[in-house]
């Protein structure tokens, strides 16, 4: 049987300078990390469960990346588990929490400004009976503590708050709305999403105040394919994926060995420079802004001024996103229109229509998001492009009907 | 912060030649798959969502391995759905099907020798309201047809069949299952768990029966953590983890760009050799079963006569399966003593059971399971092996109660 299909390896890639800002969507793993993988790939192979050398060698492995990422969050390694990445964690967290826990009401709460893997799910769960609340943020993101504080009742089972906002960086105050939930129902249950904060700041307090937090590899230059869920010892859980056991039953399926342990490496060197790392990033947003203000064509500066120092989103007015984007891309400058994973399908960002920002600017903006690989130099070449190719688009699309 | 635990990588394997006869549990990776994944790591690392050639770049590679898989099947691209392994391809065909298709009952059939990932979310099932039937086999493993046929009723919404088993290697008619269920009720899905025949046997035929198929990439050396799931055109199934909407909103989550590619060069790999490595596989089994039949000590063959030739499994009269493993480890051979991932727990094995295999025998059955890595030479020193141990283990554990 010969399959005429090839699935032929990439061409090695050109040697051109490539300056890649869409970190948010996603990161080149470390080299380090691509290496311990091989390494496990040829000499690991074995499956965890198996009771011979092979089979506790790989299970040696996931328990060191267990403890690895369980440290980065100052959690036991039992409050860990590892899924294919933080879409099934907020699943996970979401789904299982309330499918264990049917008594504690179906009221549910979330911000506007979720991710899809948690908006989504919430709409799924309307499908089902529940009741979804989503409140309101302000211009910068920030969630309405008032709103939110007016929505918790005695049936609120769940609440789910992005931590670090993926289009525009915006940092909630979670130890703020946990006290609200605390002082006004306990028992509510709170998830965060962390998948943009973790590996860039310290979660060891807010790891404190929460039951469940979502992370992901292949945002902090760990493998796509992995990510974990902290479930705070004795909340009670259900698996939304059944068999084998694996994960103490909470997530069955052969454990991704060199994918989670490429995760354990990724954290393991993001934290230990986390302090360096987040100082280097605050730099390179600077400057850009300070490059960005310095401009003379129109644009606006959407992520708030307290946001992550490793997402900025800028708006150029009248500019299409698209368009921009398109540009950039042929001067080998890689960016994003918005959230990766709903840039293709065209929608209007939810994030940006819940900050109330205007059609001639929620249209044109662009996420710009750094990684530790990013230099200065790379800002500086960015603005200059900027300012080769913005002028030239607003003379052609301002005022016009966008497309 | 400085992590204090450390994911350090393993040192290189000793040299010292290992036997690894669990392929049934999971495989090692062909090199060539190693490769491709490291530079898809290294270049490709792209969100396949991302609008900009990192992204498109992502996304064809992608592309080619969903050709390739379909290619394997005789199926559309269009009808590969990527999953991140055999267990949530099983979860999604069965929980996804029966949510879509609500008014189609909710009685449903699978065999007494499902793998876990199909047995635990019937069990799931059964606990919302499903009645599930699970249908017997024979002392060769083989579903009874006639208990079957008077099994499946009007609201019979889907059955599920194992067609290579993980313990025994059992084959099931696929077409008389097929051809029964629809002389009774046409409507009712049709899913097979083809895990460890994916790659082993051409499938072309059967994949026309069935409404559903899950296959997985570590069984046949490529990497754990991906694996696809076969949906027939215009059947009609839901997502059971959401978000972006990746996969046709099928499966949510950033695509494991290098884990599908890696997975779709194994694919073409194994499918490109699937008779040369099948007539090798038949030769080391059948040198094994012949050195077998020529030793003097007492043991079982529990494989039946046309099952698949990667797997062989042999009881050994009285000796409990655990400690014959521990003996063969401690020479460099790797076996298990049922399906990898129920061995920790020390179950007894369902699927011996419903075989209505001896006790002195079901705890001591061994699965030989082979690879193309594999080699004569291999054999015989497994069988030496067998013939310096069995006897004197017989003799400790001959009559006395087993541990």
């Amino acid at each position: 049987m010969n399959l005429k299909v090839w699935c032929e390896p990439e061409p090695h890639a050109k040697k051109r300078k490539e300056i890649y800002l869409d970190n948010s969507a996603t990161t080149r793993p470390y080299d380090e990390v691509v290496d311990y993988m091989e390494r496990i790939n040829r000499e690991t192979y074995g499956n965890p469960s198996s009771l011979h050398l092979k089979g506790i060698e790989a299970e040696r492995l996931v328990k060191k990346a267990r403890e690895t990422i369980a440290a980065s969050l100052g959690a036991n390694p039992k409050e860990i588990i590892f899924t294919s990445g933080g879409t099934e964690s907020n699943n996970l967290a979401i789904l299982g929490y309330l499918d264990a826990n049917p008594k504690n009401g179906r009221h549910i709460i979330a911000t506007k400004i979720e991710h899809p893997s948690v908006l989504e799910v919430f709409k799924r769960l309307e499908s089902r009976g529940y009741q979804a609340e989503y409140i309101d943020v302000d211009e910068k993101g920030m969630l309405d503590l008032e709103k939110f504080r007016s929505a918790i009742k005695a049936d609120t089972s769940l609440i789910s708050v992005i931590l670090v906002n993926n289009e525009t960086g915006s940092i909630q105050a979670i130890d703020k709305i946990a006290e609200i939930k605390n002082s006004i129902n306990p028992k509510t249950a709170f998830h965060v999403d962390a998948v943009q904060a973790y590996g860039k700041m310290n979660l060891t307090t807010i790891r404190g105040y929460v039951d469940f937090m979502s992370v992901s590899s292949h945002k902090i230059h760990g493998p796509k394919g992995a990510g974990a869920l902290y479930v705070k010892n004795k909340t009670k859980i259900n698996p939304i994926i059944f068999g084998g056991g694996q994960e103490k039953s909470l997530r069955s399926g052969t454990e991704n060995v060199a994918g989670i342990c490429g995760f354990g490496l990724a954290a393991k060197m993001a934290f230990d420079k986390i302090e360096e790392n987040h100082a280097k990033a605050e730099k390179l947003k600077s400057l850009f802004i300070n490059k960005l203000k310095t401009c003379s064509y129109e644009l606006k500066i959407i992520s708030p001024e307290h946001s992550s120092p490793y997402i900025l989103n800028v708006s150029f007015k009248h500019v299409p996103a698209e368009v921009l984007l398109h540009h950039l891309e042929s001067r080998n400058i890689f960016v994003s229109t918005g959230a990766a994973c709903s840039s293709r399908k065209n929608l209007k960002s939810h994030v940006l229509a819940a900050m109330k920002i205007e059609k001639c600017y929620a249209e044109g903006a662009i996420r710009f998001s750094f990684s530790i690989f990013n230099t200065e130099e790379d800002i500086i070449e960015v603005s200059d492009a900027l300012g080769a190719i913005v002028p030239k688009l607003q003379a052609i699309y301002g005022g016009k009907p966008q497309v």
